[in-house]
């Protein structure tokens, strides 16, 4: 079908975005001014000129000091709650006759009136990325005052409807993308560091070589999350060779022609701050998945090359651990910060790292491996431990270069999450599980 | 700057949206089933295959017989309410200690489930599409069955924050939009019907016509509501001048050539009934304002050419009435359904008809008219009565014959919505007051 | 690849094109004026205000009355032709010397001067279409004064140059394309004509039919040549099922639910008169059987369903032909002109139509049947004949209700063009050419 | 109006255009085997299966070596000009009767048949970017074999007219645009030498920052020529002021805040060798000029910032010139090739920088500097001369740091051109033109 008329849509939405960035003048503000405004904005008085008063109020913000940003932020906790009096009748109503009529007057009453105002504030021209930007300095601010977990609660709640993945819109993004998102791409990219413009091309340009992201219709100029795909003939166990700078044709020079069979998953960046707590990854790695097998029916299957950030910090942390402690010690004692693990610790690291993966726990019973509760939640499958997989600084600091491979399977991930959100079971690969089995042996 | 990247966006959505559609194989369905799917989509096990799991419980949703999707309402009503208990609890919390923690806790306890069952088939592609047509049948439903308003108060809710305005986008609509989004302007225009494609034509491609609609970016191949512009010299009393089939290059024969200094809103139609209650038109008028002030920098004023749809039930309803009773069945005794008034009538009829915009009320204390209520409501001055303004049919049998002209003066509007928000005042041009006094004359 | 970017390069091309249309102010015109600006146009003179002067000279062209851009024909063909003096010295030098340059010389010297005028009247935005314009002036002109063959020529072939099919683009027509596109389809559909935009949906929103037109960057709101096309079971015989009102999902309620293996071009319209004599049929049909076997892999086979435009008057034509003449008479006798066929002639109706494209020659030895020469020349087989094809007033006025398949298979029609363009060689399935033995016999 | 339907028309040029490049399979190939294609596409034969013919030879070609790639031209020179026959027979029916009829004979009689070759290989997908590079590597075989000039002057004859004004495309080039453009404006920029993407950016970004280029819709993804252009108030005397790199924000700290009243072009690169001789910059400035008037109407003059490519040389070259011989002695002894040029030589640089463009001339009897003879033939005055304008090495090393000034006025232009183009009047300032006397003074 025609799709350009649905295309230019979206021009209004990015054009008036950019006026309250462009076109705006400064003028100075503080928090109780703002306060004012705000309580303007929700009341009758705002209908008419709602969306030129949004903007003001935005305006208003973003000129303030931070400090004034942030007492702005008490003034939402504490002005913009539901009023005291009328929830405690509307408590007592239903706690008195608990009807649908009832129930639904209490949800009314419980919603802070600051929700309405966000949802006024979003009518203004580019007041979505606004509101992001608000919530991502609350998020700095919530550690030192964590009273304001209420207003974040809010803003989180309105944030993740928007944001619903009903609304998200997959993009290849590759090298006649615009210059204006591909340094976004190079800024935000969080897994494995993009040097510059040429590390850049290397990375989207080759024949085997993929980039998607998500974006939202009202911040269209900013990638949410992106993911790096590598195609390839059969699972990678280290990030050098896909990482190579290439020739623009794609290959290097003593590349395999053959057709990729494998498509490695080997970077997932988030992008902004302020939707923290708002996941993307799931919905972003199930649809590349379902892109990449229409675009090229050979693939058969689909992992990733993760980093395993954890590692070494639960080495160094068993210590005086009466099973684990004595194979740990010696395997630290071999290892030097900045150099490849020498080969004699293959076989122990292994071990223990199946160990880490398959037994290590937090608080809350689930794998200490904030990487591996990603992909696990998400239906993946532990598939692959590989010795030496990162020997760049960070990946010797952070795992001991250690890397892994997860394997999403399609008609697996409903199980495998299912066992994992219920059980806490890690779905490893035999060959993983027979590792850790070494590991338990290797105790003894 | 180059906006092709950002429109491309939305061709995901509206082509996953087709998805569901078009690709889907009917399956029979039954309440029953449809509610453990639900279930099973907002407990854990539905995340990993969140997407396709709300696909398929809208795709069994569409597949049911209405009577199914209505037990399926009943369903949602009681089985996704708020569980009864922990409520309770939250309530008596909150009574106990009002902190912000408990407020947050006693906010979440109350959105009933079903929301977030909403949001969750909102992740399906064309999900947002289903719940505007899930709704539009549960509207209907709620005639017989009041009970599930509580139902439609939480997918109200929703879709209001999900067609936030700063999600809307403002379309021209022209002679060279898409054939697929011109029936529909064609099938959804409700004031002044379009016979077929060459009048539509004749109020698309005239350099004196214009045509705006809003759409959402879920939703890009369905308009939200559009609005009927016409450019002329002055402010024009009658819609047939207005409606005259034009030659393509827009002029009537005799027209002038000068430049127009008016912009007539005659025509504006909501599209979706599954979105009633959520307003557009406020918006709309007042960004079109702003849009053809900036195109043509010699308007001077921005009009409307209304109906009155009210205004013969009221003259109707008058009967004994003390004071205008005698006039009005005066009037009456004039009028023919099907015919002009008569000459004789405009004196007395231009009096009620100012009557009934200054004084006639509703039980709110608002007038009386819902397009007054409307126009007034947005800020709007009620600016002239035009006597004989629409002799079509309907005209005849709502107004007979009347229609009104409302002025959008954009730095007047804040000041009028608030007088007529707060005190019911009907902002109105001194013609018409004298008009209304002249009425109140005529009476004694 | 994204391919935004490229696409809005048109913008700027349709966009000047309109200013000439639009903005331009009418102002009488005479064939002397207008020669006077030609002049300068391309001296040297010129070149600095080349394209504003070109616009000029186009504007006032449109505003000649229609006998002064007569008469500038005439100016064209004696003032803007190459001068004598120089071309009789240019062809003395070759003559006395064949060198390349001299070749090149003569060449240079005998381009008309028009030809450079015409590329510098195309510099003006819009100036293409223009030219286009001018020649279908021209085209009618011609048979009135022949001697302007030589203008024609010229224009010609610079058209057919610009025009190269390696410019042309393919775009699909579709339910969604704009209106002003779609009512061009409907304004230039030749073959079976469109009745109104409910018949125009009925031929390309159902899921199987398809339409697809040629059109060039410098002429974009206008298709150049377009085809419709049926995906069905089997190679139909007849039109009336083709073009029978469909539902808008595409089928009617008999329909059976088979994948389509036949794709059945059934109507081929030119659209520009102004291009008369440029061949985009070929390229055309090819292109679109190469997009059609990508996008629908179960397609066996590509053929039309096409009319037989001078079988009646062939027929009429027979009188006293000592082999035919009988068989003919006989015919003729049993058809009515506004009805279909009787049964028993059946036979002779086919064995005469197989003589009829087999044997009967127009003057340069190719077959009688324009729509006959067209496909046979680009390569395609007869295929089939079908007795009661099309059984409308026209369909029954000139080919007594006979239709045709043509076949296009890829690997065969570079062999089938080559017999024919050499020898004249009709190549017909095995069918046909019994039926012309069949015809053969009845003859004796 | 929309203009999205006609934008996606470039799609397939452009996609069919990476078929040739991407998807071909080399095979060997020599000049002989493409001679004999070649023969076969422009006959009868190539026909019906003229496109993929095309590609075919295009294919062969690029894979010859380049040996081979070069006795091919020898095989179009020899093999493909018109038949000596045919062609003496044409100009003696025209010696004989140079009627209307027999000019257009003798035209198509001498049209080298290498012509309809170029015509039918440019049919094939990306057919005209390998012409393009077909004559690039013409151009350098030119020098050793002066006779293919005859090819060359089929392939420019027929590209000038492809790459007609009327088919080009002005666009914007900024940070939005897709990097696989951006990389080719790095690459192509033959004036002030983009050192990476930074530097790129810093002439792009800014809000007082333009860059344009024409484009072609066959060669969608290669700008043409492109002009970067500085917004500034008053005219600029030194291009240091002007590349200096800019903060994102557009304004280096001291930036006054003044909107710009001047347009400064102060560089302009060509950027295919392949279509050198055929004229866009004299197009591109002046729409450029028209689109800028267009977006800042505060826009009072529009100028350039030029280097002086052949100063220097021409100072060296006056030796013992008996007028300005002892003049220029005394300056060249008192500049430095690298650097600035010391305070007291300003006067009698200036004075002979006058006479450079004033009186100077080449053979042709324009002025020698071939920027000025660009400019001055557009129609362009000498505006101002600009001492220590450009003191990079380039700039030292061939003008001593001068720089001038050209502006362009709508209204002169053809004036302008008109003197020059006649009588080869160097249209200069009151200014510059004093400067000459001096030089005149100076020399006596």
């Amino acid at each position: 079908m025609n799709i350009s008329f649905f295309q230019e849509l979206l021009q209004s939405i990015t054009e008036r975005g950019r006026q309250l960035l462009e076109s705006r003048e400064p003028a100075p503000g503080n928090a109780q001014a703002l306060a004012q405004a705000c309580h303007k904005l929700i009341s009758s008085h705002g209908e008419a000129s709602g969306v030129a008063l949004a903007q003001q109020v935005l305006c208003a913000y973003r000129d303030c000091p931070q400090d004034q940003q942030k007492a702005f932020f008490d003034t939402l906790l504490k002005d913009f709650a539901p009023p005291h009096d009328a929830l405690a009748q509307a408590c007592q109503r239903y706690l008195d006759e608990p009807s649908s009529a009832n129930t639904t007057a209490l949800f009314e009453a419980s919603e802070p009136p600051r929700q309405e105002l966000f949802r006024r504030l979003n009518q203004a021209p580019g007041g979505t990325a606004e509101l992001i930007a608000m919530r991502r300095l609350l998020l700095q601010e919530l550690k030192a005052n964590p009273e304001l977990a209420a207003v974040d609660h809010d803003l989180q709640h309105l944030l993740a409807s928007w944001f619903n993945r009903g609304f998200l819109v997959l993009r290849r993004i590759d090298w006649s993308t615009p210059a204006s998102i591909l340094e976004k791409i190079i800024r935000y990219e969080a897994v494995h560091a993009i040097k510059d413009w040429d590390d850049l091309r290397s990375r989207l340009q080759p024949s085997d070589r993929r980039c998607f992201a998500f974006f939202h219709p009202a911040l269209a100029d900013e990638p949410l999350i992106f993911v790096e795909v590598a195609l390839t003939r059969a699972m990678p166990g280290a990030i050098a060779e896909i990482l190579e700078t290439k020739s623009p044709e794609g290959k290097p020079a003593d590349a395999s022609a053959d057709e990729p069979d494998t498509a490695v998953f080997y970077s997932i960046s988030n992008c902004q701050d302020g939707l923290r707590g708002i996941s993307f990854g799931n919905f972003l790695i199930k649809q590349v998945v379902e892109e990449l097998a229409r675009e090229i029916p050979g693939l058969r299957q689909f992992v990733t090359l993760s980093p395993v950030p954890g590692f070494r910090r639960w080495l160094d942390s068993l210590g005086e651990d009466p099973q684990l402690g004595a194979t740990a010690a010696e395997l630290l004692k071999a290892l030097k910060p900045d150099a490849a693990p020498p080969p004699r610790t293959e076989q122990p690291m292994l071990a223990l790292a199946a160990e880490y993966f398959l037994h290590a726990r937090n608080g809350a019973g689930f794998p200490l491996d904030p990487v591996a509760r990603f992909h696990l939640g998400n239906g993946a499958r532990l598939e692959r431990l590989n010795w030496r997989g990162d020997l760049s600084a960070s990946g010797l600091r952070q795992a001991a270069g250690l890397m892994v491979n997860y394997r999403y399977e399609l008609r697996q991930i409903e199980k495998n999450h299912e066992a994992y959100a219920n059980q806490g079971v890690v779905t490893a690969s035999p060959e993983v599980r027979k590792l850790a089995t070494l590991s338990a042996k290797t105790k003894r």
